[in-house]
């Protein structure tokens, strides 16, 4: 069984707009069994988009829709799959209610154009819209799926972990072959130490295959394995990782869809520890990164973000000396900052940065991308010097996964220097 | 003159990957005025490679593929590129040269498998790498373009902007048509209540077109209009964005790549002004977001993340009885935070907010989402009670820009409340 995703928006072409829905989908038809093995985007142009549909229908058995269902003008997809299936459009009163329900719940004025939303291709099984007003539609024909789904990410999620998945379950189940695959995060590594660390990756792998996938918080290994016997696929997947785990486990963080701030935060929880945060250059992101996760308040105290000096020395007791001989940006001043942020909130650990984030800022000695991270506990204060490149943006990132690393090795006793 | 961009990578079609370089890619050619009209993604497959190579090849006037280009054993994007020219594999010494020079410089051991990338297609002229060490190709043949660069963001970002949209502008100069867009921002109002307020499209866009674009900062407004006479084009541009404004200025906080952060820090610079924020809920999101402009250190002060109770009232000076009788989250609270954080840094702005971002922590009056965001100055103190959905990410982001926009309209006279 192969997949085809189609996402349909003049704005995914004009490029402003990622297309995070075709991820999205992709990965739940991956965890279903059905690879995913094009995907196509289009302009909402009758013609690109009936042209898709034709290309998909004669190569794909499952075929994902998503975009141009909305209430206004530019939105075609509707038309579009009635004239594909030469299919009438009927109102349907379950949607209809939906939505009048939907728009009195939030007590807001219902519109001819929400209204006209109830108006479904007569060859469609409805998917009833949780989080919005366009329904979605689930067709079979000759064998084929044809699922469409509104663009708005919220809507088309929900429809597609709930009733499109389940009944995907089904289709898949139908078939007898298992596709597992398992993701290891790795984190202070470059992509090719890590592979030359690895060596022969035929070996490794057996007959699976292996993945290297960098991104700023570092490089993602996907193992694949697929068979007719999933208790041996599975065992080979966990083989594999194990192999790996014996090379590089040091700088293995986190498993699927770990993220450094969910394995530190879920690190302190299970030692009853507490963190608290000084920044200059992340501006707030470590913070904010700890805190995307609930039951943070458990673990984490405070955060100060210090961009001034006079801040650095009035909420941290930054000693002035210290910021006029050394500098804001030293090992000296990260050190007092991770010792004051500790001390005045009573937490376990306090975690403190500085650095210069560019594109202004730089000195001969302390190029842009130069960072000091300090953690401190109650016996002794951790520093490390780090040098980022030269984008902002990437460097307020880099520098957040750095210091959360820096804090998970402190946990784990592993050594902070390589 | 069309084009197709064409990505490769098993990871995007497992959807482990978002792919944003194809909306990178699809921006630029807009500007360039080469219209993009399909996007193919496929996976790390000869068949599916060449077969997408040659529908591409067949449909669109300029190609241009990115992906597969890396040192490991899952790249076979240059094989497929040589396979389908007929092309040989050589060693270009060029490529070679940097690739050493850029080992050399980060003082890391050159291996064979990076010397290797210097082998390039003898069809195509090499564009040279300057982040990394896969060159990119330009080819043409038959009257098409076909333009190869890594996948790696930050390098093909850098090839695209540099070498390649030199030589596409000189293709695209040769046509006779011209596309302008402009992108106008606008939040705190519906995109149905927007689409209303805006009447009869068509009498709006005049032979132009409108797209509406929801996100969660708000809806972003995009106006498109071609033609042969440039000058003209752009004046219909601007007659259709005065008449929008004229509907609904007033949730315009900007135009193309403005962000509310953005604008808020340049309204606060020209007047010579200075914020500092004291966030619970948002933890770290609204100084991470104002801290991510150059110069913020001009206007932003400081900011602190007080999520335990402890924390408000000891740096922030929140009364305790007010914590005990109206709760952490409330508007009492809140304002005190703003205040707090006014006094204590001397800003001109103290902004402070607080709230229930889920998905635990609910009461009956106060369920998930309820936010309070407060404002003060040196004569009074501005706040707004607000009430989101049950997602914790999303409620931080519309939380935080909730709290800029707040800001905005106070900086410009505008009525908080509608």
């Amino acid at each position: 069984m192969k997949a085809e995703v189609i996402s349909i928006g003049d704005e995914l072409l004009f490029g402003q707009v990622v297309n995070t829905n075709a991820s999205f989908i992709c990965e739940k038809l991956t965890d279903l069994n059905i690879p995913v093995k094009k995907v196509s985007t289009v302009g909402d142009h009758r013609d690109y988009i009936i042209n898709a549909f034709n290309v998909a229908i004669r190569n794909s058995d499952v075929i994902v829709v998503t975009g141009g269902l909305g209430p206004t003008h530019d939105d075609i997809t509707r038309n579009c799959v009635a004239e594909f299936f030469n299919s009438k459009l009927i109102m349907n009163e379950t949607v209809l209610s939906d939505i009048k329900e939907r728009f009195a719940r939030f007590n807001r004025p219902l519109s001819k154009v929400n209204e006209e939303q109830a108006l479904v291709p007569d060859v469609a099984d409805v998917v009833r819209n949780l989080n919005g007003t366009a329904p979605g539609y689930w067709i079979e024909k000759d064998n084929k799926v044809f699922i469409v789904m509104p663009g708005v990410p919220r809507e088309m999620k929900e429809m597609m972990t709930g009733e499109v998945s389940d009944k995907l379950k089904e289709l898949a189940a139908k078939q007898n072959l298992f596709y597992k695959r398992a993701n290891i995060l790795t984190t202070g590594i470059a992509e090719s130490t890590l592979f030359e660390k690895l060596g022969d990756i035929t070996e490794l792998v057996d007959s699976g295959t292996l993945a290297f996938l960098p991104n700023y918080s570092g490089v993602r290994l996907r193992i694949g394995y697929s068979g007719e016997d999933e208790l041996l696929v599975q065992s080979k997947i966990s083989e594999i990782e194990q192999r790996i785990r014996s090379k590089v486990g040091r700088y293995i963080y986190g498993r699927e869809d770990d993220t450094l701030g969910k394995v530190v935060g879920r690190l302190l929880s299970e030692r009853g520890l507490t963190i608290s945060v000084a920044e200059s250059c992340t501006g707030g992101n470590i913070s904010n990164e700890i805190t995307n996760y609930s039951g943070s308040s458990i673990y984490f105290e405070r955060g100060i973000v210090a961009y001034s000096n006079a801040s650095k020395v009035e909420i941290l007791n930054v000693n002035e000396d210290t910021l006029q001989n050394f500098g804001a940006v030293s090992k000296e001043t990260v050190e007092e900052m991770a010792q004051g942020i500790r001390g005045i909130s009573g937490s376990d650990y306090g975690l403190a940065i500085t650095g210069i984030m560019g594109p202004t800022g730089a000195t001969n000695e302390k190029p842009v991308g130069t960072v000091f991270i300090a953690c401190s506990d109650a016996k002794t204060v951790v520093s490390k010097k780090y040098n980022f490149g030269d984008d902002r943006i990437i460097n307020k990132q880099r520098a957040t996964f750095a210091a959360l690393e820096l804090v998970r090795r402190i946990l784990l006793g592993i050594n902070v220097e390589s």
